[in-house]
């Protein structure tokens, strides 16, 4: 494996590449289905393995032998020298000798290997988006109107080929491989630490910058909760009359923190190479159009028009989203209801009292798993362009919902019941005990399951020989050799779970930082769990998104997108909270026995006012991008910009020469 | 004088430039103080006429014989030739014959004249802003301390010899001349029709960007106001519960204007070529650094660190600035607090009651003075790098304390009296009488002012015929033709008004917004006043513009800087003095007799709540900028890093060729 890996990261494309024998590293796997016809299986592979100029995308299929997995598998590489071309036409931004971050050419190779460090150019995850790009990009040809096999799955022309058959099943799974050496490296440096920094520079080059970003964004968020913290030990200390102090402290915190993270994103955009992706950037492979020149680039791409998509969104998405909050909202209101009935009857035993919040519990489960699908499908639906764009809108979709099932229930029993012993109850319930068991939930349950069930795989890999698999003869698909390590690799990691995107890990942050900063007037603790769950959290992410799950694709992110806005909303609106029970809180009140319950609230609603103003003037106050950034950027746009005007003074020069 | 214009015109670089009798179209005069000594001209003029490798600006300059005005003054112009490479140099856009927007250069010249339409390419405002350009970039060398013959008056270097001359009054003005054809072209089309739109092209050529802006926003602006209008006839009619939704409506309004007027002003802006200006581009004129390379381009120019700027920003002119605020608000305090004590004495009579009034109104107009020579002072002195930065902070000052001034009485009216009837009538008067003199002020006075001390100042041209300026000589500088009618033309205008930018425009429509949505809850017929003086407005402020004030300077601009927030401060502000009038209606709240007072009040800052959370929805919802322009934006930007990424190509693939 070792010799594999060497030769695979060299650079020079060597003529063992063309050896039989010899296949570099598996950047994509491909699992079909189980119930595959030999025609379509050959026809993928037909395409994949095809010229590009015939539609193809040119990569190097081998597939797996018959005995090892169930599934017909093949495993997807590429030559480095392709690679490197196809790098080149996806503007990948590499740092070159000087430091500068442009796109690469092959032209200037040299120019950005650094010989000294005799590192590779393109790091782990941006071979394997290059492979996915290819593969993503085989399109269906004016004359292939259905998935060859199946007429009952239609294709149009211009539709990515492989996300139809996943879309159809007919595919079913795509992955990438671990690198063991890698995690093995990485894992002392990043989950065997406890206090250390993380290792971002590594985590993007493995998993891509939309995981690197997540981690970023948990440790910047993590020490941030620091001074929240102090200020909670501190209020415990002092007098109830400090409590507005307190909050309105723990609110320019929140603040600053968010817009600090703008920056911070910004900056490692920049670094990234990403700062500049924007909506008109190549469409992803599910956006659907007829295939037309594109009106900035030229080349031919999928087009359809964006007013569409915002009909759908304003006209029909958004308000069947408000009445999926408004159910949840009502599905919630019920529960308390009927547990207010129950408790008001003297005969009923207490268990069947608790009976409802059961009931609500399971019906939120349920009610998430199925909206978790139906804001997918209305998202596809409303055919954004980009994958960022996709993603901003199924999270705002998402949060919407999950605002209403996590907070709604609080905001009754602060506001409504008005109990705070209640609500602080339940606040350390959630930020305690919840947390606690997702961390276990996250990483310890399926680490044991995943120990017991790897055995128990090994014994049936080896145990049936002869699979499915075995029927299908595909043509000019060599066999991977029996003894590759890969094979079983391949078989175990189909079989893990998929880390689709760090959705779940952000709502989590989003639901802890709504616990801790909307009512942490009454709370002060929450910062301190909220910290301490966090320490935890970081490594136990690291740890399962390493051990646990498949590889998760490499994404490309400027920005943690819808996120940003999410926590800023819960922000303002904890200004509000807070104001509200600052207001409605007795102890506080007996400090001004004297003014009157209008003039009380009124002076309430200036505070919130302020704080509501301060946020604002804190907003327009500090740049999204800090100096360096902006100047960076003026620069690379005033270069491009020399260079035009030079490109256009040479072309009409030589016209002028050729016309006199 | 038709012979003269129709030669500057034409592009041909005739001869007749070199000829000593021919002097082009006067782009600028320059008027030296009184008393200026004959070194001190000779060294000006010297400068302006040297070779540019020598420190000069290479001009064209021509002196006005001793025989006409009072003062030395030259005129300043240029050879058509030469304007074209300054603006080459200064990267204007121009359109192309393929309608794209792009930096003009001398070798395409002939791609970007229309010969159909036998137009010029540079428009008249951009031949001023070049000559102007060309003379404020005359920068002192390193051996040059002082103003040559004053030295009481040091230079460092690299500062603007012209601007400094300007601030130590050795020169008395600089300002362009009128084109009286052009005007008599426009004045039937803008300022001599009453209801037809502007002629917003024009505006554009003849005075620049910057007033053009405000022609297009005054429009804009009056249009938007239609509807208030007509909600306020309605609610006229409609009885007084009908009223929380006319405010509601009026605010969405004031919102929806804001936000469109955003994409409307970034359309101009991609329109006019000004998109793009950036807080990197050249420095102003006034802007004090050491001379060093530009990070961004590489071009010599002033250089200083922002973050000095910053300090001075927030350290100094902040605490000065809410200082100077606060000053006020004491001082309209006083003069209420005085009033009403006043009158509670029996013997006083009437008259003396309402000294308090007339002396703060006199007191305000004496602090505005000095507030607006103290903040143009600040922000001098802060050493903001463009004329952009430099306005937007400069305005951003000044309208905080005209917000002070212009609002806060109508505020203690409002809350703190809560005398309604007061407060409309106020309004009414405001808004109707004030408006009207306004109105009066800027035109009508003006214009019967300069024909009466026209026709004086005729004379007294003609009548002094030897003057103070007859006794310097300037050596290598022609005289020119006593005949030319541009002698009487500079000399007139030198004695005009200065119309420095458009900001006290701006302010009267700021403070009229205001008047209209922050109270209208009482007064609905604020929008019909509003309405009917701007149509006046836009008249009266284009015969200002055209024949009562010397021809401005141009300016380009991208927005309506400072402006754009005041607007959006003053529209979100009316969502809670609105709020606050309904909640203390008494005819409102007689039709929820039974409601506890707490809990009216709460429901109106439910109601706010829900207004300024439809605001943020909205100003998310709707893109800064039109889908087009981000399109045409991205195609720019993807050209340019093309032909970046050809060139870097070629060049290393040269390299490649030279050492294989």
């Amino acid at each position: 494996m070792s010799l594999r890996r060497l030769k695979g990261d060299s650079h020079s494309i060597s003529s063992d590449e063309e050896n039989d024998q010899y296949f570099p590293q598996t950047y994509i796997v491909i699992e079909f289905n189980s119930k595959i016809k030999q025609e379509t299986a050959q026809w993928v592979v037909d395409k994949i393995s095809k010229d590009r100029k015939k539609g193809g995308s040119d990569l190097i299929v081998r597939r797996q032998p018959a005995t090892v997995g169930k599934n017909l598998t093949v495993h997807v590489t590429s030559g480095s020298q392709q690679l490197l071309e196809i790098a080149e036409e996806m503007e990948i931004r590499k740092r070159d000798r000087h430091g500068v971050l442009r796109e690469f050419t092959m032209h200037e190779l040299e120019d950005f290997i650094n010989p000294a460090e005799k590192s590779e150019l393109l790091s782990s995850s941006e071979k394997q988006t290059i492979v996915r790009h290819e593969l993503e990009n085989i399109r269906a040809l004016n004359h292939e109107i259905c998935v060859l096999g199946y007429p009952e799955y239609p294709l149009y022309e211009g539709q990515s080929i492989l996300t139809a058959c996943l879309h159809y099943g007919v595919i079913k799974q795509v992955y990438p491989l671990h690198e063991e050496e890698f995690i093995r490296k990485l894992g002392p440096k990043w989950y065997k630490q406890f206090l250390s920094p993380q290792p971002y520079e590594d985590i993007r080059i493995y998993f891509g910058e939309s995981i690197a970003l997540y981690f970023q964004f948990l440790g910047f968020y993590t020490r941030a909760l620091v001074v929240p913290m102090m200020c909670g030990f501190l209020q415990m200390l002092m007098p109830s009359s400090f409590l507005p102090f307190f909050c309105i402290l723990n609110i320019i915190c929140a603040s600053m923190f968010l817009e600090f993270w703008r920056r911070k994103c910004s900056e490692l955009a920049y670094v990234w190479g990403t700062i500049s992706m924007t909506s008109f950037d190549e469409p992803r492979a599910n956006f659907r159009g007829h295939m037309g020149l594109d009106t900035v680039t030229g080349k031919l791409l999928p087009q359809a028009p964006r007013f569409k998509t915002h009909m759908k969104m304003y006209c029909v998405s958004l308000p069947l989203v408000v009445l999926c909050m408004v159910g949840a909202f009502v599905v919630m209101l019920m529960s308390f209801w009927i547990e207010d009935y129950l408790r008001k009857i003297p005969e009923i035993p207490t268990w069947i009292v608790y009976g409802p919040s059961v009931v609500y519990a399971i019906l939120i489960y349920i009610m998430n798993l199925a909206y978790r699908k139906f804001a997918t499908f209305l998202t596809e639906w409303e055919n954004h362009r980009t994958q960022s764009q996709f993603d901003r809108h199924r999270v705002t979709k998402l949060v919407l919902f999950e605002f209403v099932n996590n907070f709604m229930s609080l905001f009754y029993v602060a506001f409504i019941i008005r109990d705070i012993e209640l609500l602080r109850y339940q606040l350390a319930v959630l930020l305690i005990v919840l947390q606690a068991i997702n961390n276990c939930q996250e990483a310890l349950f399926p680490l044991i399951i995943l120990r017991y069930f790897k055995q128990g795989s090994k014994v049936d890999s080896t145990a049936s020989k002869q699979t499915k698999s075995a029927k299908i003869q595909l043509v000019g698909v060599k066999e991977i050799n029996e003894d590759d390590s890969r094979l079983d690799q391949a078989v175990a990691e189909g079989r893990m779970d998929i880390y689709d995107d760090p959705y779940d890990d952000y709502l989590e942050l989003f639901v802890q930082f709504g616990y801790v900063f909307l009512f942490s007037a009454v709370y002060p603790m929450a910062a301190f769990w909220a910290f301490a769950n966090n320490v935890l959290e970081i490594r136990s992410d690291a740890f399962k998104i390493c051990r646990i799950y498949q590889r998760p694709m490499a994404r490309k992110v400027k920005d943690i997108g819808a996120w940003q806005r999410s926590f800023q909303a819960i922000c303002a609106l904890s200004v509000m909270t807070n104001c509200a029970l600052l207001s409605t809180s007795p102890s506080l009140k007996a400090h001004a026995p004297d003014m009157s319950s209008t003039m009380w609230y009124l002076l309430f609603v200036l505070l919130e006012h302020l704080l509501l103003g301060a946020r604002q003037i804190l907003h327009y106050a500090i740049p999204d991008k800090p100096e360096w950034v902006r100047i960076a950027l003026a620069k690379g746009n005033y270069k491009a910009k020399q260079a035009l005007k030079l490109q256009r003074a040479s072309k009409s020069r030589r016209k002028n020469l050729s016309n006199p």
